[in-house]
């Protein structure tokens, strides 16, 4: 049966994460139920790239699935995208292989967490940017997030409900930059354990607050238990944006920065 | 009876407009109830400085009250924020002269629409910004911005339910500026007529799109005919920005760029 890739963004604040429930107030139900109506197929089973949390957002989430029908591209966009509620968009489709799986053929996933740092909230990012008052400096984040780059074992940052095989993974890129009142955490590894960003924007916020030195993650490391690290943080500002996959299956290839200035706002355009 | 003035900030897609209601889903109905709370007062009245309508947010909307109450600015923004929804955020409070009014003080109003034009919609910005489908040309859009500026009578461009006594209105900016799929309008006038901004948005995208010529603007202007004009837009990415006060009411001097960028992103902090 003919493979298709999709690329789906979404607000999660209005999801219970990714993964279907009972319940039924998942993306992937939404989609499904979208899915289903599109092709007229009682049910259609949807793989993506990475599962996010409830309240987690995507810039563009990789999503594949098998239908016998015959559309154009463009159809299958536009099709959903009429079907989907407004907190759900594809953003393309693609014939891909049968030998492609969203999940297993992903090389690497890249998020981001958006935080607004000031005194008073805004309710204009409410759900969507993580919010801290106290003042954050950015050197120690930086310097606490080197220490974090290459393989390791994530034990401290891993949720006590994690169901993968183990601890150990391979953080090529943690950045944080600072454009006024906001930071911006760029997060790329192979594979990410259940809760690691959150965990580890936990730890970042601690050091960037002036609580803990940035060699505290090198105690971190070593220790592996959950225990010593610093609370999950807020999923609001979380964006899970896109995984890397081999060139061979043509998929588009947006860059991170081009994703997280067209849907999170003016960004770097301005300049 | 001491005066206070509030900056609030508000996102409009949760509220039927400012202005209250019996049904009570207004945004003044949530910001006097939260005072009523915060002051234990049976009824506390507010004016703000410009009427919003249903889905139309707000960055620093000015309110004034009268309060016996004696409490500090800070006391202020804390205590009513910890009682307000997500989507509404006082982000400041300071003691006016009784002389001071929120309406009839204002010498002018500034408003922002945020307008995403792109193939494909994103659940990211739904609510926020308006969305256009159709590639826009910004060159006629600053053209026919042009023509507007200065008093002229806006009746073209008036709702037909506008309860204002006349329809002259003084227009001292109209930008347009484009940040690569974003375009961003700044209105400033000394007041604004019923729909005023959201009928200009229409005129103006419809020369975007190239179905009217620049100059469409002053055949509009001069046949004072609402129904030549084009649609009323969608309410989605239009921000009442701030007022404009005589000095001498010390009232916080916000630019109107710093609050665009302050609360809807990363924008021009990233050069």
């Amino acid at each position: 049966m003919p493979r298709v890739a999709l690329g789906i963004a979404y607000d999660g604040s209005h999801w219970l994460g990714w993964q279907t429930q009972p319940g039924g107030r998942t993306v992937q139900d939404a989609l499904e139920a979208a899915l289903a109506q599109f092709l007229a197929e009682p049910r259609v089973a949807t793989i993506c790239a990475g599962r996010t949390d409830t309240g987690v957002h995507a810039l563009e989430q990789v999503v594949h699935l098998d239908s016998h029908a015959q559309r154009r591209p463009e159809s299958w966009v536009r099709g959903l995208n009429a079907l989907l509620p407004s907190s759900i968009a594809v953003q393309w489709a693609q014939a891909v292989p049968d030998d492609f799986h969203a999940r297993f053929s992903a090389r690497a996933r890249s998020y981001v967490y958006v935080l607004r740092n000031s005194r008073v909230r805004s309710p204009l990012q409410h759900g969507r940017v993580g919010w801290v008052y106290h003042p954050l400096a950015l050197a120690p984040m930086k310097d606490a997030a080197r220490r974090l780059l290459g393989e390791h074992d994530f034990s401290s940052f891993r949720s006590s409900q994690c169901q993968a095989a183990g601890p150990v993974r391979t953080l090529h890129a943690l950045e944080v930059e600072q454009y006024g009142e906001y930071f911006l955490f760029t997060f790329r590894a192979n594979a990410f354990l259940h809760h690691m960003v959150r965990n580890l924007m936990g730890a970042l916020l601690y050091v960037g607050l002036g609580r803990r030195p940035p060699d505290w993650m090198d105690e971190l490391l070593a220790q592996r238990d959950r225990t010593r690290a610093a609370p999950t943080f807020a999923p609001d500002g979380l964006y899970f944006v896109r995984a890397d996959y081999p060139s061979a299956f043509g998929l588009p290839e947006n860059r991170l920065e081009d994703l997280v200035q067209s849907h999170l706002g003016l960004a770097a355009g301005a300049c």
